[in-house]
């Protein structure tokens, strides 16, 4: 049993759910069994997590479905496409699982991102919890309804909008993930700083290294305050017309690094990492943050143990990558950028200026 | 131009949109105007309709849009599937479509179905317009927001909710239709008087046979009251949660012959003609309606040229088939009866009683 559950509510009115965190949560049913649900259990999960945590949410969702099945993804980002989500279509129909089935996604964003679109289409759409197992995912991807595939030409270009019913964001499974994933999280708890609230950028610059060794308390208050900071901006805008597009910060670069370099070269919060450090220097360049604040970010950035600089492509490849990217209208790039600490504008650059800014944020 | 137009509004809070009924709509540029869509325009449609009506609705849209695509997919229920929807998704991202796109499916229910999926999907939803020029697409499957693609397991089995911005329904295009295609859609629209509208059960049976001759002003009426009728049973339901469920009259039993005989080998308006007759007979056997209902909706199936017996499966295929369908929950087959003449109810029936319904219903 965990001593201190938090939790964060989101709301989204009929769609709203509750994010749960704390230690050993994997092993305490009663928090799925108040959803109530009826029908089947999907586990969703991966090679790498399954022999990790699988047995023991099998065992707490025996207590509150009457039938549990589990079906294991081969493990990785280019794994993060139709044939694999296909792998979760057909465990639902060998199983002949009707509407009432509910999925569990049980691993980091890449497990959670398909088990969402899965729900979503199955039967034009059944229940899934979240059960995130990276930093990643619990600060990010779990929370805010975007699911997606990646297709060749374009990251998570495929998916919905699609709220699951419950978040459950068990500490201990951090006590297995390697440095460089929870470095890659850590990215994503840093963004939440510079865009939506200053106070929280003074907290992490205090708090990184106690991060990067883990200290449990550290880390259950990074995970509540980026949810909460999270579920404020997707509860004013939850199919992304606007505001939502802020919590791209560095993600329009990020996008551009990891699709150069092929997905999987680079960890996705490794690539927003610098894609934030890009774009705080656009910012810059822009006059609207001091050079201070840049400094600041890139010190944080650094000890949070991710790269400060992108790989070596041409400027000009950044730029058609970015351009292809979704946040690309009409061939336009529309950059998030920082207008001081804790406030984040959408902007358009001019492409000369992008390309200074990518020539010395390239490792060449 | 077309000399008059019916309108049919769907409302759907946020979601609403027109249906607009009659002839020459294709080439009338302002009904598509009146939406102020900003993107490029990619109108998805099949190697059998491009060269009947593609060129028509090409050049209206070059006056709405900067940019006007297209996408070819080849013809049939058998291409109702991920390998044809990524044609979709291909030519979007081979074009850098963005989030303004507009998807137009020009097409019968296959093209409305794959096209609705793929903007559901599409950088998480885009827009889209139906453009139905089969019978069965112009009073059913256009009309709704369901969409889907089929799964070896099993029909229609992922999908989404998804509702169009407008759905424009252009009579002349019925001019080229094939009878047995005729005859399928139909079926759609037979069915919506036993479930809905007892006065409409007797409008089709007084006028079944000047469709089948492709009167102009009963095809008008009988797409409109269609129209009509699904709207009011899917406004109480969009998701079906209950009620919309009713709009599956024949279709239980529909889908066991489609599935049972591949995909293709019968029209899905076929089946559901057959399926409507057995779920009468079904009604009728737990006494629900009498002998001279089932007899009317006979006559009117047949005059419909429509087929009155299903295919020679053993009644334990068919229940298996319609086990897996997704109306079963729980392994407990859920059929659409008729509780009278314009009213339906949902209710399972013994094995026994169901095979006794095949056996009698199934050409041997
Ligand atoms: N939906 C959203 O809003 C959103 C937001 C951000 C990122 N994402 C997506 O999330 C994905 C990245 O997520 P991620 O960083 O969690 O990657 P991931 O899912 O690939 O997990 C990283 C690695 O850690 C392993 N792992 C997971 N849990 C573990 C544990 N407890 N112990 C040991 N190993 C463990 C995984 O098997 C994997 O090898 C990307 O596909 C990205 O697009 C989505
Ligand atoms: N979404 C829904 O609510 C819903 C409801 C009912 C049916 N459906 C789906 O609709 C599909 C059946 O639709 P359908 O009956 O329109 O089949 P279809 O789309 O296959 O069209 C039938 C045939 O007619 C051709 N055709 C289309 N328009 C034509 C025209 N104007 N002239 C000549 N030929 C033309 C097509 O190319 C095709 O060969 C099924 O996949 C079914 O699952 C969906
Ligand atoms: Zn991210
Ligand atoms: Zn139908």
């Amino acid at each position: 049993m965990s001593s201190s559950i938090q939790k964060v509510a989101i709301d989204l009115g009929d769609r709203s759910y509750d994010i749960l965190i704390g230690r050993g949560l994997i092993g305490a049913s009663e928090h799925f069994q108040r959803l109530g649900f009826k029908g089947h259990a999907l586990i969703v999960t991966n090679e790498t997590v399954a022999p990790l945590y699988a047995q023991a949410l099998r065992q707490t969702l025996e207590a509150v479905h009457r039938r549990v099945d589990m079906v294991v993804l081969p493990d990785g980002e280019a794994f993060k496409q139709w044939d694999t989500l296909n792998l979760i279509f057909n465990a639902l129909l060998e199983r002949a699982c009707d509407r009432k089935t509910v999925l569990y996604a049980l691993g980091g964003g890449v497990v959670g991102d398909m088990t969402g679109f899965a729900a979503a289409s199955y039967m034009r759409g059944v229940d899934y919890v979240q059960v995130p197992t990276t930093l990643l995912a619990q600060v990010d991807s779990s929370v805010g309804g975007k699911t997606a595939i990646n297709h060749p030409m374009g990251k998570n270009m495929i998916g919905a909008f699609y709220q699951p019913r419950l978040v459950v964001a068990d500490l201990a499974t951090l006590d297995t993930l390697p440095q460089r994933e929870l470095s890659a999280g850590l990215a994503e708890v840093i963004k939440y700083g510079p865009i939506a609230d200053a106070a929280f950028l003074d907290w992490v610059e205090a708090h990184v290294d106690a991060l990067m060794q883990r200290d449990e308390s550290a880390l259950a208050y990074a995970v509540k305050r980026s949810c909460e900071l999270k579920a404020q901006v997707v509860g004013k805008d939850e199919r992304e017309s606007g505001l939502r597009a802020i919590l791209n910060f560095g993600h329009t670069f990020g996008h551009a690094i990891e699709a150069g370099m092929g997905y999987g070269a680079w960890l996705h919060g490794e690539a927003v990492g610098t894609g934030m450090l890009m774009a705080t220097d656009l910012s810059m360049r822009l006059g609207l943050v001091d050079a201070s604040l840049a400094r600041r970010i890139e010190q944080v950035v650094a000890r949070a143990g991710l790269p400060l600089k992108g790989p070596d492509l041409p400027a000009a490849r950044y730029l058609d990558l970015m351009r292809v990217d979704k946040k690309a209208e009409a061939g336009e790039i529309r950059f998030v950028l920082l207008d001081g600490a804790g406030r984040a504008v959408m902007k358009s650059a001019p492409d000369a200026l992008v390309a200074e800014v990518i020539e010395s944020r390239t490792a060449r």
